[in-house]
């Protein structure tokens, strides 16, 4: 049995957020104690030693322009970043060819997928800057759009089938969840909070630009490390109590801890791991039950050499068959230009569809079609599916109709829980940005209870210093004058209308394709 | 500290399911232990007795015919049924009007609705007939009708906004969920496991036609009785360790149990009150947090006398309205006459709006709206979005992409543990002959594992006495003529198309109104 003395605050975590509210409330002077579930800290971030890798992030990695949170963090511990690779040129796998390309997305040479292609982005684009990134449930059609998913919205943009494809590809690889699991109102705002279409798929530029010199945990571990005996490992909760003077929460190895104030630091699903007295209110009992987490194995496949360099290809690969169990590729190689590496994802249905092989099986599905390249000299892997205290990566998806629902409940407090957890962000929701934004969010909500700072301060953006600004610039997207003002399809085809009585037969044609007349029974 | 001799059984329950499995097995001569979460048995089914209303049933009260093997439990235990009151006519409110009428479905005036409202039916039970109900994501279009809402699938099958609207209300009604949220094929296969759509709707000769005299919770109350010691109460499970020789659970009252086997009975989602060790394999780590509980509140409102069939209605209200709390009302009154009440649902969307407001400002919102009605003398609710141990009623609804991905999981052993619950079931599932059924046949697939009886007798059908079957005769639903042959609206259309060449307009007018071309901007 532990009992801490008041004033004291208990931080359940699953993640890097839990840590981060702790991390400000210590610096506050206040006691806090961090309860994790696992043998580790770092939640959805993994990095593992060993010989054959040097270090390797088993899940979350990635990092770019506009995360000032994560990069501030980084920089007070001395951990260093470095660029993804992106120099060589980028594949696009389609139809069994591969096509090399360079840029953020595959460039179209169809014209009208290119038209497609365009107002498919810029249309999310428009559609997610009326969508609040506080309160998406606000939005102008938040109803209508969250009563669609995102493959009905899909189909309603896009003309072509080649565009329709990718966008599938765009929401896999984006929330590990397949377009028709999700609601549109959801991941418009997803993709709007992280900036873009633009900024949430680009390696340079984008969220995928940056790694860490030496693996992502380093930040946690940094932080569990100056936090010191307050966090406490293999401590999952199961019991929270709010009945009495203090709240009282117990552990799986029998401890009890009580405080005054309780963070909830983990995926909304994942409350569901502890029994509450009194009960959550209906609409956050609810509401737990209904954001299920992505499906995602991470693969990382160790060559002897860097062949894909060399052959002028970065190792980024864009994989549209249906076949392919990985979706992307990106070069997984260190900085140094030493461990010579690939990273794959395999996503969302292709992850159900492989996720109770065995390691070995997955690792034959993945290097054996390519018996061309060299041979793997080792693999990693790991499946975030198994994992009970996450329940998959990267994050928490809405199905239709809940956003509009429960959205308001995800990081209201109940009584002196207060809840962080990157899926309470509003910045980079999803990333190791959003888990630091909504820790200290959450700690700041419970300094404004305690009378120390005024409910102003709790939101706080957040701006990085000259020098970093030119390590990290965030450089907006320019667009073309092509890119604004190419017509849609649709528009096209109404153009054509004005111009050629020739267009009524194309207008027909077309429009019996995209209402699939052609080939529907 | 509790250890249990073996060869024992724990069984955890937060239902009858749970209960069912006990029964039958200590029947064989095993030695069940039931674990119920709460201070009651009976989960979703619960029977509150007082002064003012007898006996009211606050969650599961009906029950119909072919739901066989809850009426045999009934039997043994001497529970009667009564009928539901219909005696006089039903009534369907919409757009601010009332229209009085007989049958299982309000009758449609309009040609074009009737022609609508048919084809609806007629469809989605030709649908439903693709569907194996022990197997829905084999059905021969599983993977195109998961990927669809049924909202979708509504928008395709009606051209009228009536029998959109109903089919909503439809949706509704039979599980507590918006058809925007539900996928198609999952809702297609409820309909069809419950016997299609005239039989879930129905009251008389369908799932509504009675209830137990006394209530329902008499059932497991009885069960609970006859296992006696062995039904542990207030003992919510938070652990289950398969490590061992024996399958140790653990309770928040801190008991600990030893079994040979386990049976889970509670609803999918609930699993997630558990720390497993080992951790559950990927697949069914996932479905748990993708199956949802539905949102209702049943409200009975409580009369000094039943003027509604002095007035000629039997008490059932159909009720479209928007603004309308509730969607659907029942007589509630006892089947002496004693006792007049309404019952009413508010359901989905409308629960969702209401589920924070306190009761007292329910009964108002409900009772304020009839100020010509009698004044009611009682008011009883039950809120079951506010409930921890089953997170909502009446069952669980998969959201679009699931069922194809997951269900194969659902019922699948894990190690020593076993899955019951009503959402298990493959008959009348989500009721609670769906609970016997689960129960019961994960009792029989524990009994085969330990050789006492042979695979093919896992699963077993139930068929009534000829006595029962003259109380509970399971009347077919007679089609008629015109039901099977009336055109539905395209067909008609069609045919208009062949007949005549002013039907060049209706089409037109038609199609563009169906697909909302006048009215989108």
């Amino acid at each position: 049995m532990f009992t801490l003395t008041s004033p004291s605050l208990s931080v359940h975590s699953l993640s890097r957020s839990g840590l981060s509210a702790a991390k400000l409330l210590k610096e506050k002077g206040l006691s806090p104690v961090v309860l994790e579930a696992r043998d580790r800290v770092g939640g959805r971030t993994f990095t593992v030693r060993n010989e054959q890798t040097k270090y390797v992030d088993l899940g979350g990695a990635y990092i770019g322009p506009t995360q000032n949170r994560i990069l501030r963090l980084a920089k007070e511990y001395g951990v260093e970043t470095y660029k993804v690779n992106e120099e060589e040129r980028l594949v696009h796998y389609v139809k069994g060819k591969s096509y090399p390309f360079r840029g953020s997305f595959p460039p179209m040479w169809n014209p009208f997928a290119l038209m497609d292609y365009n107002n498919l982005w810029r249309k999310m684009d428009e559609m997610g800057s009326e969508i609040p990134r506080e309160a998406p449930w606000r939005a102008p059609h938040a109803e209508e759009w969250d009563k669609m998913t995102m493959k009905q919205l899909f189909d309603k943009i896009c003309w072509t089938n080649s565009a329709r494809r990718f966008a599938t590809l765009f929401v896999n690889v984006n929330v590990t969840s397949e377009p028709h699991e999700v609601s549109a109102l959801w991941f418009l705002w997803y993709v709007k909070q992280c900036g873009g279409t633009m900024r949430i798929f680009s390696t340079t530029n984008g969220g995928q630009e940056r790694k860490f010199v030496g693996g992502s945990s380093q930040i946690s571990e940094c932080m569990a490390k100056e936090l010191g005996e307050c966090v406490k490992m293999e401590s999952p909760v199961y019991r929270i109590d709010q009945t009495g003077d203090m709240v009282e929460v117990e552990t799986l190895n029998k401890e009890t801890y009580r405080a005054k104030y309780v963070i909830v630091a983990t995926a909304p699903g994942l409350n569901l791991k502890m029994h509450f007295n009194p009960e959550l209110p209906p609409l956050r009992n609810q509401l737990i039950h209904r954001v299920p987490m992505g499906s995602v194995i991470k693969c990382m496949v160790y060559y002897r050499e860097n062949f894909w360099r060399k052959k002028g290809y970065c190792g980024t690969m864009v994989i549209e068959e249906e076949e392919a169990p990985i979706s992307l590729t990106l070069d997984d190689t260190k900085p140094d230009g030493t461990v010579p590496a690939i990273m794959g994802f395999i996503l969302a249905r292709k992850c159900r569809k492989l996720c109770e092989l065995t390691r070995e099986e997955r690792k034959l599905c993945i290097t054996n079609p390519q018996p061309s390249l060299a041979q793997p000299v080792h693999y990693e892997e790991k499946n975030w599916c198994e994992e009970e205290y996450s329940g998959g990566c990267y994050t928490a998806y809405f199905p239709p109709g809940i956003l509009t629902q429960y959205g308001k409940v995800i990081r209201k407090p109940v009584g002196r829980l207060y809840f962080a957890g990157t899926e309470t962000a509003t910045e980079w929701s999803g990333y190791m940005e959003g888990a630091v934004q909504a820790g200290e969010r959450a700690a700041r909500e419970i300094m404004c209870m305690m009378g120390r700072i005024p409910q102003n301060q709790i939101w706080q953006t957040e701006t990085l210093t000259n020098v970093d600004l030119t390590l990290f610039p965030p450089l907006p997207f320019v667009t073309t004058f092509w890119e604004r003002n190419l017509p849609s399809v649709g528009g096209f085809i109404n153009f054509l209308g004005v111009a050629s009585v020739l267009s009524v037969a194309t207008t027909a044609g077309l429009l019996a394709y995209k209402k699939g007349l052609l080939t529907r029974s």
